[in-house]
């Protein structure tokens, strides 16, 4: 049992859950509580750290967590070491070190008839993993992001994916601009929300090789990247409202191509 | 101008911004920037504080800012003062004392055909501001929550909300069930998303008066709750994804009650 938190496995853990730089070097992320252990695919799990507390209680309760436990290595550690690993107010006691998957930009896009998000330079970290849920949820095939956009592995984007982390292909791209110029070349149509889009996002058929481009919060997309969309579209908003939320603007897109997509008789 | 951060009146905006207790025994919110300035109406404005910086920047670019301080009386604070007072990392310079609205709930209600959401105990402050800036948006006449929500008043909440505090309806009520029986009577249908719902949001009929019931984050809907509601409904997920986050399942069925409203042709 590990009872310092001066142990070096335990002072790793911290890094790996505190910055960007230590996931980059170490091909590793972390992940907290039941629910992201249970999802995760076993051959990418590289440590498991688990508390006195949570040992005992799945040792009598012989649940789920007891027997996806049984089958691998596991470092009890003690409860206070425990909690200054966490990043969270009240650990659940289970903590993992997971690999980092790798996609490129082709085999991300290598569905058929995909749909797929291109994000510009997303900041907050919640937008980013609620994006993955909501877009895992109406069945996206992966997501496209700028290397300004905030670090999918920040622990506060992993807990808003609900494990859609594990099951999203993902990519960063260096130049935005020869991403969506090669998924053009391969027939996607890819639409950006923008202030001079003249159809409304439910006029227009999304059942086709489709890409969603959603901007940075504060700033919306760069002139630039807008520029390189195939065609604008309008989400309408009563009120005074200027924009949805980036997390939001997202969910009516893809829940739209969604609707579309399973070709349900609609009102 | 203010200079010390002892002053009377910076301690109370400091309490109105961290605690909920001093909100409400002043009726009074505090909002920060200058698009929560400028879109305050006037007569609710009680106090407004501006820094020495932004001040002499409004001065020389005589611009919107400009214009509506020059119709109101004002406090100049000294810059170190008034980043003390604030509750962001990046303060913009300017920040009001804003007067409390009480709707009652037949007021609320008090609209021919209109659109609610109701929501029970919501705990995100940004969820419950993107609620209701994404229902402005969607074109909502009013938000009902259980005495056990957030407070709206939440700064994290007002500012996601961009705005739309000052436009939405609300009203905090003490016993759901009367709420939502009182509902009942006036003839809104109440739908609830439940696992047990058989059919999809969207081939219901949203047209007519309609409220949308929206659960916890952790937890969904009591049962109880839920055992109130007109009618289930359910939103498909693909993948492994059990839920949607609160907000973005409001946003769904907002814009699909939206566009039946418009009634616009749709694919």
């Amino acid at each position: 049992m590990i009872t310092s938190s001066s142990n070096s496995r335990i002072k790793n853990v911290i890094q790996l859950t505190g910055k960007a730089k230590a996931r980059k070097e170490q091909h590793s992320f972390v992940v907290e509580g039941a629910k992201m252990f249970l999802e995760a695919p076993n051959d990418r799990i590289k440590e498991i750290y688990v508390s006195e507390r949570l040992l005992k209680k799945s040792l009598s309760e012989k649940g789920e967590l007891f027997t996806k436990l049984q089958e691998m290595e596991y470092e009890v550690v003690a409860d206070d070491v425990f909690d200054r690993m966490c990043d969270t107010k009240t650990p659940q006691g289970i903590l993992c070190v997971v690999e980092q998957l790798f996609y490129t930009l082709p085999e991300v896009l290598a569905v058929p008839n995909g749909l797929w998000m291109v994000l510009e330079d997303i900041q907050d970290p919640g937008n980013l993993g609620t994006i993955l849920r909501t877009g895992e949820g109406a069945g996206i095939h992966g997501v496209i992001m700028t290397r300004n956009t905030v670090d999918i592995y920040n622990p506060k984007t992993i807990r808003a994916t609900m494990g859609s982390i594990y099951r999203i292909p993902f990519v960063y791209v260096e130049k935005l601009s020869l991403a969506l110029a090669y998924m053009k070349d391969l027939g996607i149509k890819i639409y950006a929300a923008h202030l001079s889009g003249r159809n409304f996002y439910d006029y227009i058929d999304f059942r086709e090789k489709t890409a969603f481009l959603i901007g940075n919060e504060g700033n919306g997309l760069t002139e630039e990247t807008a520029g390189l969309a195939s065609a604008y579209l309008k989400i309408p908003m009563e009120g005074q409202v200027e924009s949805l939320n980036a997390g939001v603007a997202a969910a009516v897109l893809m829940y739209e191509a969604k609707r579309q997509r399973d070709q349900l008789p609609r009102i």
